[in-house]
């Protein structure tokens, strides 16, 4: 497969075959990975590989109860984590100043930089992946089961696995409508309408919306899925954890 | 050059050739990124690529100017957008609730996502990339110039180009500081020290020591590169940069 292709035609897999990853296969993806671009070359990330089914099991309410957290053969924990870095900073007579809002935005971006690159580097290798977005829905209890120290913050989760189906193509917008020449260039509502409305015609987004009795595919996203209600409440709770686990909020 | 050889041997390029990159291409690599995975198949983010001299020249000190801001042949500016979504939504008779930390949080992990597909798809096909991270610093005078609506907010920046040499070998941590299994194996002071004495022993880092007259490698990341004084100012610069873009923290 040219990468081309790979990348056009990658997907998430949810369904995974009962087959081994060994050890050593991770640890070279890992490595992989690890040689992605990362802020002043610190590293400020870490991944936590679980395949324990008691551990798992627990852990599971935390996404859920998405099946591909007990179906994956290994359920990968991303983190943000300024804390080896910072204990290194103290061990060379060095004062770390990462427990604030600035290094925990690093730290994100370098966790999710890491994750997509393990992403990719295992999908090349012919594994499956699927991200779980509950992981900072559900941190505090997540960090609990994974014994998280501080300045250490879960992100993102992935379930990977050898693939048991090729994956559905979900789509995705234009290109106009994610890329903008020399400046920002803002939107006509037509122009919005337009961008979306291939999506909205497809069968699976209309089945959505009769599914669930709305009006239309926005509802269902507004109305069920990521609902205001929702979000702003764990909000609070993703807030209250980065500050709990030492990151320093500004005034 | 086989996979794994060109995960393992991708370098940062900040030197770049005087080639012009075609849109068409830049083009098809969005198109590739944009296939990356993404939460709810929202794509919550916009890439703005800027080649005009003037608007790069008033980029540049934003980015502490940086030679390759100007020595690039195409800038790109990763933006955290849940603007288009919630537009999208208002004209579908939809009420978004993304106005929200929770929903920040989401559009910067989505941007990053895309942010690092795009480099490894752009890497593939020869060209080379450096991350800015001067991004977040200076957000509210990079929306300025790009003319950023609302729920629109500057991630991370890439320089793009052919590149004009092979780049550095920065050298990575040990697979043991990254990779944990099955939960979170805390560090002893001695692993910290084993695991970060790979990196004191290279000579570009004896170097630095030296040229910066400090005692260890980690001081001149906490006294010259990423001091707590600037890391303090700038939490709060993006901070309230992201409230004044309409995204509300939790009290």
């Amino acid at each position: 497969m040219t990468n081309k292709r790979f990348f056009e035609e990658r997907r998430t897999i949810r369904k995974y075959a009962p087959r081994h990853i060994e050890d050593e296969l991770l640890a070279e993806i890992v490595k992989e990975a690890s040689h992605a671009p990362t802020t002043g070359n610190m590293q400020l990330y870490s991944v936590i590989a679980t395949r324990a089914k008691d551990i798992k099991e627990m852990l599971a309410p935390c996404h859920f109860n998405q099946p591909s957290v007990m179906e994956c053969d290994v359920l990968l924990t991303f983190c943000a984590d300024f804390s080896r870095f910072s204990r290194w900073c103290v061990l060379s007579e060095a004062n770390p100043g990462y427990d604030n809002f600035q290094s925990f935005v690093t730290t994100l971006l370098d966790t999710a930089i890491f994750a997509q690159q393990f992403c990719t580097a295992a999908e090349m290798r012919g594994l499956g992946c699927c991200y779980l977005g509950t992981t900072t829905y559900n941190a505090p209890k997540i960090a609990e089961i994974l014994r998280l120290p501080s300045l250490v913050v879960p992100v993102t989760t992935i379930s990977l696995g050898y693939p048991a189906d090729s994956g559905v193509d979900a789509g995705r917008l234009p290109i106009s409508a994610v890329l903008h020449m020399e400046q920002y260039h803002d939107y006509t509502d037509e122009e919005i309408i337009d961008l979306y409305s291939e999506k909205e015609e497809r069968e699976d987004s209309k089945s959505f919306v009769e599914e669930n009795n709305k009006k239309s595919l926005a509802q269902v996203f507004t109305d069920i899925r990521y609902t205001r209600e929702a979000n702003e409440h764990f909000s609070k709770v993703y807030y209250d954890f980065i500050v709990s686990q030492g990151y320093t909020m500004p005034d």
